[in-house]
């Protein structure tokens, strides 16, 4: 019987969206929240928001309190979302958007392709950095930290009012945690806390009111909030993840060691010539681990070093290797982004791969 | 077991997005799409596509064979993206985007919201009908047929080459089907279709393949596609209106039969005195039922006829019954929209206070 599918004893149960605003007037039954546009916070899962909160104060990445919290198809689609919030309502010229190379090239691209009249993207933060502009018009300045692809903490590098504090591997399996992030807009991916990129979640902690206000006013209007689907599997995943932390199925401790091993194998490999250079991140206090933990980034940034390797991608590709040209994060193509997230198989036929081409000791592909 | 809740054996299944360009050298493991970015059609799951267009050519409502399909966050998402796809890449001015009122407030507030430089906002067809300008410049024309708020099935007023036609509501519950919609645009909801508006998923059916890839990029760029849970669920909803489709579960069936009946009792009430009118709305006949079928619309669009109530949702709020006003629609203070997509009790309710306000004949509230 189709119904029953449905969840509920009638399949005319839709209640726009604006009911809302009279929610005590509104007959709730039992099961209807499950179809209709809302829950009982607007679109936000009280119970999800509950423990993403838990989580944050379990982990010790982010202080939650003081903020709020706004949901998104996945971290992707809040860019946009706060670029919007922070970008002045009726200013005469439109809020700078820039980013500290190498970067997320999303940022840019997001913010190219909706071409809002209230902001544009101005490059990179270097163009800037001695500009007396900076005080005097409106900057929206994206910090990734750690940072894709390289892996390090970052701050601020203008020192501007509105940043925009992309945590998305502020977790202890890709990074240590010196100490709970606490700025007034961070933003978390479920595809990088649980790998469940499909899923299409993240969330960002907001401390200002009317940011948020403006950034729920943007979901609703953009895509009504995020799926509920998708919500309630991301609250079943974090009370698995908040059950075995600190136990064997501690996901945390598991990509940490995962993510370590896979460094340190790639990083000796490198060794064997003078070809190829890794990034450089130094051992650190965890505070989530209570020890000094080694590097365990989800990406290593490759610099070719002969004078010849100018197109490090090139290189690698062919040698059998896909990666992310450097130019792509606004860098030279002398840098290239290889993954490390992936299943085992696959990075051991990357490292069989990257023994082959280092061991052609002072040759060049080109 | 963690691994175990997360489908996979490794939770560091991710996969960069732009790893589609090259799937050709990536290793391919079971489970591995259930958390990746990707599907196996970049972030359209096929065998949802199929499914979908299984659906349309059983119910008859739309031509899909000669068309893309692309997915959004709700056919909410697909707004912008259409507007954002059917304007000019770099045109001196920007398009004109319009709808005929009354209209859903959606296309406005959306519109506006992201308030791009290729298109703007210009405001209702009635204004543009006998003007020059329509033949010279880029006009976007929103039809939502049957329309929201009225019911009523539409064409195109303005006869522009871009149209965005929402067939939201072309479903044999909500409305005949003459012949099914073959325009170079059109949307659909899987809120309207089955109820799950929570879900947030909806799918726009596009004939030219330009207009099809910027829909594609913009829907990357957004949100990298519709969460995969929700797909996974839209799946399993379709298959079961498939397989009781022209049986005892047929939701068509049992929605047309259900909205006729509250159509049918609230026109009857309705005439009981000459305060408040309704839409008219003709039997029509229908290629699904295969017979002529009466009206049963979503809404219902009131008109007060007393010279003293100007505002009708005002009326209806002191009778306790919460409408949408028609200013909302951008149409008189006179109209509101009753919604009959509501819980059999919640229906009830609205029919026993239109009793009540009807039965006070001649004497306004106000």
């Amino acid at each position: 019987m189709l119904l029953l599918v449905l969840d509920v004893g009638d399949p005319l149960f839709l209640e726009p969206y604006w009911m809302r605003h009279s929610a005590k007037s509104a007959v709730v039954v039992s099961g209807w929240h499950r179809m209709s546009y809302l829950t009982n916070n607007g679109f936000i899962s009280v119970e999800l928001e509950r423990h993403i909160r838990a989580l944050h104060r379990a982990v010790g990445n982010a202080v939650e309190e003081d903020k709020f919290i706004v949901f998104g198809s996945g971290c992707t689609q809040l860019i946009n979302a706060l670029v919007y919030a922070l970008s002045p309502d009726n200013a005469t010229t439109p809020a700078s958007v820039v980013a500290t190379a190498p970067y997320y090239p999303l940022y840019k691209a997001q913010t190219n392709l909706f071409d809002g009249r209230e902001y544009e993207w101005k490059g990179i933060t270097s163009k800037w950095i001695n500009s007396s502009v900076v005080s005097t018009k409106n900057f929206i300045e994206f910090v990734t930290s750690p940072n894709n692809p390289d892996g390090l903490l970052h701050k601020s590098v203008l020192g501007v009012k509105s940043v925009i504090y992309d945590h998305a591997y502020y977790w202890p399996h890709f990074s240590a945690i010196p100490a709970p992030a606490d700025e007034d807009v961070m933003l978390f991916s479920g595809s990088k806390t649980s790998g469940h990129a499909s899923s299409r979640f993240g969330w960002a902690l907001i401390k200002d009111e009317k940011v948020y206000d403006k950034v729920v006013q943007y979901m609703k209007v953009n895509t009504m909030g995020v799926s509920r689907d998708t919500q309630l599997r991301v609250l079943k995943l974090i009370k698995v993840i908040l059950g075995e932390m600190g136990g064997g199925g501690d996901i945390f401790e598991f990509g940490y060691k995962a993510l370590k091993n896979r460094w340190r194998k790639l990083n000796e490999i490198v060794s064997w010539s003078n070809r190829f250079s890794l990034q450089q991140i130094d051992p650190q206090y965890c505070t989530y681990f209570s020890k000094m933990r080694d590097p365990s980034p989800a990406y290593a940034w490759v610099k070719c070093e002969f004078e010849e390797d100018v197109d490090c991608a090139k290189v690698l590709k062919e040698a059998g290797i896909i990666s992310r040209r450097g130019t792509l994060f606004e860098a030279s193509s002398r840098y290239t982004r290889l993954s490390l997230i992936k299943t085992e198989d696959d990075f051991d036929l990357l490292l069989r791969k990257m023994v082959a081409v280092v061991s052609e000791n002072g040759v060049s592909s080109i």
